[in-house]
């Protein structure tokens, strides 16, 4: 558990607002934004078809003459592209607005002939940075929207290019898109499983040698589990609201395999919800554990102290310069035969009597 | 991040509720309201004007010719004009009474013919001050009521004077009614996404040397924030209730807007709420990281402590003045030829034991 | 804010329950009651008549010949009397019980023809007492029962006495019984902003010179607030009750206004929520302030220990009875000629050090 | 409050379950079930009569002939009994299962003729035992199975044998049910307030005293209270089940008696609830005080080490043997004529200029 | 309470994914499954017959003639097998992919002509091993999956066994069901009320020597109740569901046994709610009574220093080297004929006074 160790950087959750000023429904690219490029796989029961680098006339070409369309829009900079592309499918303006400004809340919209479900993926497991990533699907046709490379689909186009019978090619546009979330929503699972690792780590190390940046450690895995649990529960929120709803274009069938989607989400929210309460335990035991140290070390302190005192003191009563010429009363012992021994005797039964009273007392 | 250092003075939430014995209904100035302003929007697809400091003949004269007039009124000491204005839209006069006495709930009531909405504001950036902004509309109308001049409408105003094709000045009086509340929303960003700048660069400070100070700042950012979420929850089911009723003058095609608005209000609602969570997670960590400061004090003192008892002990033993002239068995060790340099070294091995006593315990 | 020095002496919430062994719907006195009075206030739009100190005769009397009477019952002792009202008014005598066993929570229950609310007004802003108001009211009665003399409704009376045109007089028995409840829920106001005041004023004190008694205070306040909350929260839900049933003697105009205190009752709510949620804060701070105050005194007395340890190590050393006489070893450093001030140096220099030190390690 | 010092034994909420492998509806009596009794009630509006010790022969005869009869059965070892009482009244097994298997949550069922209601209660003040009681009630019948001899029906039973007009006698089985559940609830009420003025007497006795043992009676106490809300909780949910159905054999007059018991039941949970949020504050002062005096003992010891650190040193300085005769620099304020007096002086002097400090610092 | 004293430990609750890009409804084994083997019960209301060990043929071959047919397929390993299963009961391909991923939350899936309702047992008491028990039922077949041997349903087999009348086998399959998935359910008792014992053992045992691993103990426990929480949670969950819908393969009859299955879930969840309650409560406790023992070790540690230092001042005081003999000012006191009993006297005098001290300020 080496990572256990380091200071995780985390990348703030960007939220990305149109320029102030701005009309809703018109689109203004970030200028961060990659540069668009569109990627087209037609599917017919029998036969698909991959186009990468796609243009607007070979969309065009190929769209109406395919049972399913699926359009993969990659990069946001290019927003006369995203516009042409709503043109086409007639995406609502509002929901190609929320497109472009990415870091809205994961929804799902319904339209007359199509729904607009926004989703975000973790982008790279250790930054713990989120992409949106927002799908359209109508009765024959899916449009996603990503704002990077690097998406979780890569298991759902080689299921579209296995061979028949092949379930991703025969049952239409709705259960691509179930498949495309359903991608989503488990591409959660190794991060997170990832993190109670990294807890388990934590929490054996603590358990021996508790230190100060332990601390740290685990309230930045609080937060990190914080920042999940506010994108899954609007994601479970999203699927439920997808199944609940009656569309024409979402059949009851996909409904079903909506619903397993719906509950991989409830148990990521489950496993999220079990981290942080690890976590908010492991806090609490850390500070116990520090206290302990503390009261470990005052009890060490005192110990130490309240036996050398009496001693340190007895040695400065023999050591005072009271003169015993003067008087036979002054310090007659200083003069004794068996003196010094006898006082060192002494500070070895006080010492020793300390150490016996501490041991009844159970502090050692 | 030099404001993390300052401590802010907040300005705390005004309620203004009417003299004890006033009929409800009845309306009464604030003393402290400013003086009213009317400024005049008239509307239609084709052509618009704006009437600053507009009377009362002029809005009589405009009001039935235009398809879509928005009334401006800033500050709320003017009762007369305001009970007129009432009676030129009908609005009902508990409505008006919540206009004059601010600082009411954020809200929505429907009256016949009109929706009341009651939105506040945030006024001023630093002192966290709030506003409430009443906003009245209708079939043909929009009236909005400001306590100050300053309000986040400009964006607006200068969309209705944009050119053709304009929907703000095409889609109707509720339309215009959703993009100054929009607006009203949209202002929350900047502000709680300063707050959270604030909050890491606190953050990063307290992670190199934690301070008293930071404990106070983190409490006044917690407080806040708990003042924000009191805003944005009223404010998010205002909206909410505006989306479910059905009503003659909120076209189906406006609520989809205001759709849009509600989830801005709940990522609102989610970055503070997600603030809030940060913030109660530092102020734990600067407790365990005071404490943990304790500790390391405690155990400095302790093994300075620990070392030096002995060694005084040991002086203080070679410093008693037993006589050896009166017993050979009277502290011989003083005049062993090598007696000095003997207990030197021996109280060096006494300190040297201790250090690698403490090194071993994984004290130092 | 003298008021935030002194501890205030709670009075607990009473809570009056009939006799074991006592039938349901049987009426018994509080030993502790008072005296029963009757107030008689005869209302039509035109005129209105009050009756102090009225007998049940001349309430039969009346009782059919005006639009709206409105009975007020002050103090509980007098059972035949009331068992009397309620036969003439109709009441239920389960609603009856509850007028006499006061400390009731706030409800509505709606009977066949009249409604019955339960209300709790602060007594006492200091002491925080509350006294039971039960409203009965029907299609032309309102009937008011208190505990004791003294109550908010003196607004209300005023306004009944007002000149024309009056709301109060020609609006029927349900607006007055609206204008009665706002007035109980408005009375809530001044007391919690008052307590608002006191918090700010310990918080002032507290960043300023934490003291343990503020503690106290704190955890008073919040008790208090805990308190207002059990009492606001039923409130809330009995006028929610009220504007959502449909019964015959509640107009629709008049739940409009109901809604109106239904609003205040929620900022009731926010008020003391926010409240509760500062003190919380405020314990917390007090405790870190606290435990920051203990680091600092634990830190001084380390510094004062690690320099001051070495140096009366030092002067032990010096001060040891070897006898430079019996050997050249033994302490030849104080026949030195310039033994003592070197010591005094080497001392100086020490100390000089451990100061740098700490300064280096920021511990002063 | 001398019941606030010593340390009360809780008896553990004994569950019932049957024997593993036991089918349901089987009834297998617990071993340390209590020998049944039988105690028959028979009831017209009439007249009344009272069977001890009744047998089922009795039963049998008596049973058809009067309109409500009432049968009490104390002690569950008798299950051929209980199960030919089921027979008799048409009980449903499973209902006689949970009847037999005590501990079960309070609930209502409602079968094709009667209701079955379990409640719970406390048995023994001082030792917060809870019994199980299950009221079965149809048309003409109630039913009651108690664990132990004693329960909180006596009141009813003064009350059905008043003279007339009585009620309970003449209003049906269903008012007789609801008569004895009210006894049920409303016997909770001494208890808790009992508790709430134990938690008051640890208040005043901690504020001015804090000691350990209080700490673990605030535990005991809000352990206390998290059992009787668990036990509160169920009797509420039962309370409104009963009311929301609608079924034959509860009519609507006595709905609104029900009302009235669970109005109780939201009283007592009230109560309950603020007993606890009381607790959980009183904790946390009572860790405040704690530290508070933690924070006192170090700064007592801080000013006194610091005082006599420097002190002891200076004496340390004065003890040392460097020797005057070898160097005019070796200590000659010794041999100055004021020397002595001069150091204790300066000692003094030092020793006050602390004081001062402290006081400045406001530490004392 | 030997088991008190030993750490625990836990097996992660394992998550068995697909491997990515498996489509859904394809069946993948976990390599770690177990070898599958088939157990076939066939039950009429005369007769049953059990055959271990069945093959697919077996099942075939007796499948339609017997009204109720049990299937319980332990281990999970033989893929082709469960297919052949899935076809013979025409069972939903999604609930057999997860019947094979096992880990599922509890929930129950209604199809066409069966159930599917997946449970969760502990598996091994003290390791808390939870394994995936999943149920189809239909008009007249049950089929039970489990990941490993030894299940809860033992008592099950031995009531089918029963000589008549036998409810098991007259009531169809889904009285079958309901009684396996009771007996799931039922299994969690013993294993809370024995963690409900450890928690009762250390209780005890941290009130008389509070000690370091007893706060492990308490995390561990009440990550186990929060583990628990999350699986019980669900479950009942699913049993709502289950009573909630009406699909033709569940009787009305049957569903009042699943509202008892739902009450002794509710009665469990109860349960470990409490536990929780308790454990927070004694991880506070825990930590107030380390807190205190800090306390006493500090005042300890002051008393003894107060003490000493004004005696060890004192003493070095009187062990100055001022000369007498250069001055009548320097220490006379040395050589008073009582100097020496005088200067111990008055250091008693010093001790007894602070003694008396602290014993005022109840420090002793």
């Amino acid at each position: 558990m080496a990572k256990a160790d380091t200071v995780r950087k985390r990348a703030p959750l960007k939220i990305r607002r149109p320029p102030v000023g701005a009309s809703p429904g018109t689109l203004i690219a970030d200028p961060a934004a990659r540069r668009s490029e569109l990627r087209l796989t037609l599917i017919s029961p029998e036969k698909f078809k991959t186009i990468d680098n796609a243009s607007i006339d070979e969309l065009n070409a190929h769209c109406e003459k395919w049972p399913v369309v699926w359009l993969d829009c990659t990069g946001l900079a290019n927003i006369p592209l995203i516009e042409e592309i709503g043109r086409i499918f007639n995406l609502h303006p509002l929901a190609l607005e929320d497109v472009v400004n990415t870091g809205q809340r994961p929804k799902v919209d319904f339209f007359e002939d199509h729904a607009f479900v926004v989703m975000r993926m973790i982008d790279d497991v250790t930054a713990h940075r989120y992409e949106q990533i927002a799908v359209f699907f109508g009765k024959n046709f899916v449009v996603t929207f990503q704002e990077r490379e690097g998406d979780p689909f890569d298991p759902v186009r080689k299921r579209i290019a296995a061979s028949m019978p092949n379930r991703l090619r025969s049952r239409g546009a709705d259960y691509l898109a179930y498949a495309l979330i359903d991608a989503i929503v488990d591409s959660y699972f190794p991060p997170i499983e990832a993190a109670g690792e990294v807890v388990d780590g934590i929490e054996d190390q603590m358990l021996n040698t508790p230190h100060k940046h332990q601390m740290r450690q685990l309230h930045e895995l609080r937060r990190d589990a914080n920042v999940l649990k506010g994108v899954l529960w609007p994601m479970r929120d999203a699927l439920a609201t997808l199944i609940r709803n009656d569309v024409p274009f979402v059949k009851a069938a996909t409904k079903i395999f909506f619903n397993d989607t719906l509950d991989h989400s409830l148990r990521l929210i489950e496993l999220v919800e079990n981290q942080r309460d690890m976590l908010t335990g492991l806090i609490e035991m850390h500070l116990s554990l520090t206290q302990a140290r503390t009261n470990d070390v005052i009890s060490y302190l005192t110990i130490v102290s309240v036996i050398f005192m009496p001693l340190t003191f007895l040695v400065g009563v023999w050591g005072m310069n009271f003169e015993p010429e003067s008087s036979p009363w002054n310090m007659p012992e200083l003069k004794a035969y068996y003196g010094y021994p006898a006082a060192l005797l002494l500070m070895l039964v006080v010492a020793v009597g300390l150490v016996a009273f501490f041991r009844w007392k159970k502090w050692l």
